[in-house]
C-alpha cells in the first residue's frame, strides 16, 4: 500500500475568508510572528501502489471531488515511506 | 519571508465522515484504485524567519487555535525554498 496526499488551497487571487479569521484572532491569543494566514484541505488516499495510472486517477479525483477547478489549486505527491 | 505548513488530521481511532464520505462516492465516479480516504485541513502561515521563538510559535498556534487536541494531530514543517 501507499499513501498519497492531495493538498488543495484557494488560488492566491481568490478571497480567503477562513484564513483571515484566523490571522484576525492571533493578536487576541498574544501571537505576533505570522503575517499572513492561508487555509486548505488536505486528503489522504490509500491507494495498491503509485503507478502512472494510479497517479492519473488520483490527479482526476483531485481535480473533479477534491477541488474546485474555479478558486481552487491542487497539488498530488506521494508521501515517502508511507 | 518563510512559509510554515502546519497539516491538521483527525486522529487515526476518530471517526472520519468527511473522509467516508468522499471515499463513498468514488465508485459511482468510476474511480477504483483508492481504498481509503482521510480529510483534514491545511494551513500555510508566513512569518519572518524560522528561528526557534517562531517555531514554538507556530506549534502553539497549532496546538491551540488550529486544531483540537481532543480528536486531532498536527504536524508543522518549514516549507523548502518558500
Amino acid at each position: 500500500m501507499a499513501r498519497v496526499i492531495v493538498d488543495v488551497m484557494p488560488k492566491p487571487e481568490i478571497l480567503d475568508p477562513q484564513g483571515k479569521a484566523v490571522h484576525g484572532a492571533l493578536p487576541r491569543l498574544g501571537f505576533t510572528s505570522v503575517t499572513d494566514v492561508r487555509q486548505g484541505k488536505r486528503f489522504e488516499l490509500e491507494v495498491p501502489n503509485t503507478d502512472a495510472a494510479t497517479l492519473d486517477e488520483v490527479r482526476e479525483i483531485a481535480g473533479t471531488l477534491l477541488s474546485n477547478p474555479v478558486i481552487e489549486d491542487f497539488e498530488v505527491r506521494v508521501e515517502a515511506g508511507a
